[in-house]
């Protein structure tokens, strides 16, 4: 295990009717709250008039709306400016990853002089203060709820790039299950395979004697196995929709990577597919994953696929450590098969034109190629994405 | 899954030479530091002087030392006075769970008018502030270092008692494996075993559709199971004491108990054991633990102990769940025997003379007659008490 600096602040507000701690939980901070939202999809639940029942009368709301599933950075700046201009104290973010991800750049873009995509590409230009961030989760799926991290995407340069800061972790999250009943089907599915593809980012390591993290990582991704069919097939069942979004939380807020060294693998290669073809993240995440698998099987890593088999799919562990490995990885893509997940590039927009621009910005954009689980050349990765056009045959 | 209100905010300063960063830490709260510690451990591993030569000029240190295993309400009553006195801002608490928890009243005391032990028995009055606590653990065991609770024990009136509060949760916490390299053979195993029970008391509980905090649970005891009798033969294994240190402090943050209902059942029934023959906290709860397994095994508990066995000790389900359960039950056992714990109450100096007693105080102390897992009545706890005091047979 690596040294590490573990820091998770965020209350948790979890359960049925916590919003009504909305108003007590919003005072803390100030009168004037800029309520940052992607489209109708919270007018439509009720949620955004329960918002202005609870709060509409005593504080100053003012609207980001329309932030889009792979937040822009001009949106990014557009809520700065609103901030700037109605001096708000604290923002509410309404919403999955997208919105929550862009509440983070805006509240730290207040406090920097010049364009806020200077902090998110140059690691050399610290944060140094942020707005306070609330949110309310309405999907189940990237866990910025409860971390620092945040990915924003410059159209102008088609680039998407994520930017860390503790400043920007939200202090309180508001987790009411019931928010994410009318997600739909393809979304449900997308954000279990985003929370899943965590897991096995964080999985997929080389630091040796990680158990602790690793335990809950496997205990994470039986959760999702589990209760996704359950919330596809009935997307009001709380259990379900509960196990779901804590998960979600859990998976990203540093328990399940904290003491690894290393950078991830899919998400560097996903990225690539949703700044170029604006694809949904966690479908993107869910048809490379088990080609990524199959490329990186080899001696090696083959007892930890085999472990992951064992402890995720419960398989007895065979003699012949890649019988099970393999039957691992197998039964990973058939289960995103099962969920309903278009499981190869073209079922998404995608065809061979791009493949190789985006392999080579892949690599160029991470340390994929040098700091990864097994190391991803351009080669590889254009490898990857080609088995991807195409069925997985077992 | 039940509402929750989740918050772990402490910072947590994980492995070899964390220390490094203790000025940096207590700088943010003040000059004044109260150095809380039981004995001369930390004198006798070099800590104590590493800390003197870390902050010893720049801040004016008053020491609380000589708090008891079970540390006692007047040793509270010490350090709150100290604290007045010497105007403290801040106490950094070195050791283990005792060291901690009285840190904790101590912090709470400070502006309480009137006896600490107030607070602690009588629900009603509130904690409204405290003073900051920062730690360095020297022991995996409690969790302490990084939840609200604390245990007091009241030698006049023979009380053991808790008290939580999140105003008195460690704001950082530094967590140096190498500092437990040092734990003696018993006080090792009596701190897995803790950690185990915290594990053991979350998951046995009716709550339904909890697989979030109940895979959490299940890979921090796989952790404590594999990575004990590694500590305990290798107690300078860096890898073992690192997971048993990372597992004390998830086992008990509310990860794995959130989002339940109901009471603890062996802690309560411990607490007597240690309030009236002052043994160790993690000892007395491994010899009740396994007895108290086979107390409430039932048609309506079976199952979770087969999954419990099957999750956590590898076990294959037999059609028979209570073959599996039982096989559990023992497995327990064994586990605890194979680290070398005197499991039954004459080898920790415990005879018969005062179990009636006890048993009336334990379920006097908590609801487990009511809320616990399956309710225990005075005589199911005497019962527990007495299968104790002799080896068990499968």
């Amino acid at each position: 295990m690596k040294n590490f600096d573990f820091h998770a602040p965020t209350n948790t507000l979890f359960g049925k009717d916590q919003i009504q701690q909305l108003p007590k939980v919003l005072n803390q901070y100030g009168k004037t709250v800029l309520l940052a939202y992607g489209g109708g999809s919270i007018k439509r639940s009720g949620l955004y008039d329960k918002i202005y029942e609870l709060i509409g009368e005593e504080t100053t709301i003012v609207e980001l709306s329309g932030i889009e599933p792979n937040p822009r950075l001009d949106t990014v700046i557009k809520g700065v400016k609103l901030c700037k201009e109605h001096q708000v104290d604290v923002i509410l973010a309404v919403g999955g990853g997208s919105t929550i991800d862009c509440s983070k750049a805006v509240a730290a873009g207040v406090f920097h002089e010049g364009n806020p995509w200077d902090f998110i590409t140059d690691k050399a230009v610290t944060i140094e203060k942020a707005l306070p961030i609330v949110t309310i989760l309405t999907i189940a799926a990237t866990g910025s709820e409860m971390n620092g991290g945040a990915v924003i995407t410059n159209e102008e340069t088609k680039e998407k790039l994520g930017f860390h800061s503790r400043l920007v972790i939200p202090k309180v999250s508001i987790l009411d299950p019931t928010y994410t009943f009318s997600v739909p089907t393809y979304q449900t599915m997308a954000g279990s395979a985003d929370i899943f593809s965590h897991l096995i980012e964080n999985y997929f390591n080389q630091t040796p004697d990680t158990m602790v993290q690793d335990g809950i990582a496997e205990g994470l991704m039986r959760t999702v196995l589990y209760y996704t069919p359950t919330a596809l097939k009935e997307p009001t069942n709380y259990e379900a929709r509960a196990n779901l979004m804590w998960a979600s939380s859990l998976a990203l807020n540093g328990l399940t990577g904290n003491g690894k060294f290393g950078v991830w693998s899919c998400h560097p290669m996903e990225h690539e597919l949703s700044a170029y073809y604006d694809i949904t993240h966690g479908i993107g995440l869910a048809i490379l994953t088990p080609r990524w698998m199959e490329h990186v099987l080899n001696d090696d890593t083959v007892e930890r696929f085999a472990l992951y088999g064992h402890r995720v799919f419960d398989l007895e562990v065979n003699d012949d450590l890649y019988i099970t490995a393999k039957e691992a990885i197998k039964l990973t893509y058939d289960t995103f098969v099962d969920w309903g997940v278009p499981m190869t590039l073209p079922e998404v927009g995608i065809d061979e034109s791009l493949l190789e621009e985006m392999a080579e910005q892949a690599v160029h954009h991470s340390n994929i190629s040098t700091k990864a689980y097994v190391p991803l050349s351009v080669e590889d990765v254009l490898k990857i994405y080609t088995n991807s056009l195409v069925p997985m045959i077992f």
